[in-house]
């Protein structure tokens, strides 16, 4: 039986991912001058791996990672409009409007009332705040959840905080990094739902289709049918 | 009677803004080719408050808040190792120790047991958890509540989630802007302790001292008597 579902909110709720590939592009053609797109992007994700300690996850973080790319690959060539053109990138990302993923009204429609909902978004607090507020969703589930990791510690305090046990928890998400394997560990079920283009750093192996706590969907419309299978 | 207390992070239990004005002092020493002192930070300052709707606040946005002023003040002269000495003062931001405010320690050590804590602190959710995970004060304290603004709302969900009504809420903060003002409004207890710079952003006026549920306190170190009064 599962009491409270929890969902992700970057590239399961709304479009994320594609935002930045879009944005990874124009950074590609921008600094085309000083490197290859191939080697500007294995650049771009080094620094974005260095920098991520520090940083954490977010637009911010990212724009001065494309900043410091960019005058590392220019070997300090790159021009002052170059770099504000990348901060105008930046912003570009902070101010786009949120589109929700196909379906998902009416998989949180069909949810609502049957079982507790939760979105659960990693990143920055700011941004995933104002995300959350312009996805009309807000007043459709009981919280939002936006943490600094998705790890097996964050999973538990929320579930403590919400006062669910680990068995009676389902996560749904795309990210098997984030969404899945720590949910698992901690004993609760998780379904993925793949998103079109992932992040370099949030790839992992799937776990074994064969786990019992664990569903691959192919889109948030499968969830009522998931819930009728696990109880709810 | 109090119940809980919440306790403001930067500039009260931790330094935060004397290590800004120490960056935005560097800042205008690097940029002093092309800008009086005085002017930078008027600028630096409108900057940030153009940016504050997109960026919301901590370290990444006063950083790119910083290349932004450079390139404008500059018209577009500055150079880019100017620009990465500016992302590597954000670093160092980033990356500086947690200090404590004096007498932090003891006021903790005497409130515990007494009366329930929470920290409740603005800003970027990534640097916040570094912070309090740093400043060892996390197994002290209850909760850690990082948000991103400290308004009426923000108070009257934390109090929802801890089962605690207004009246037996007391904040202690050194901003009037954020940790006074929306809690007397809330019909909770206020406590400033002032910080010895404020950030221009978070300077209001503060409430009539004459205010039954304000107090102001020289330091932390008075929050004990504070509570022998208000009871607790």
């Amino acid at each position: 039986m599962i009491d409270m579902v929890g969902l992700d909110g970057d590239d399961t709720l709304w479009h994320s991912e594609s935002h930045f590939v879009v944005t990874e592009d124009a950074l590609a053609d921008l600094l085309s001058p000083y490197a290859e797109p191939t080697d500007l992007r294995l650049r771009m994700l080094a620094t974005e791996r260095r920098n991520l300690a520090l940083f954490g996850y977010g637009v911010k973080g990212f724009t001065l990672s494309m900043i410091e790319t960019a005058i590392e690959v220019s070997n300090g060539q790159v021009s002052v409009a170059e770099i504000q053109a990348i901060i105008d990138a930046g912003k570009g990302l902070l101010a786009h409007p949120v589109e929700l993923l196909d379906g998902v009204t009416e998989a949180i429609d069909a949810l609502s009332g049957r079982v507790r909902l939760v979105v659960i978004t990693k990143g920055d607090l700011f941004h995933q705040e104002s995300k959350a507020a312009a996805s009309g969703l807000v007043d459709r589930v009981e919280g939002i959840e936006i943490v600094a990791e998705k790890d097996i510690a964050t999973y538990r305090r929320i579930l403590a905080r919400h006062a669910v046990a680990p068995d009676r928890f389902l996560m749904v998400g795309n990210s098997v990094r984030s969404d899945i394997l720590p949910v698992l560990e901690l004993g609760s079920h998780a379904a993925h739902v793949p998103y079109h283009v992932t992040w370099e750093v949030e790839v992992v192996e799937p776990p074994d289709v064969g786990h019992e706590r664990f569903r691959a969907l192919t889109s948030l419309r499968d969830l009522p049918a998931l819930l009728d299978e696990l109880g709810a």
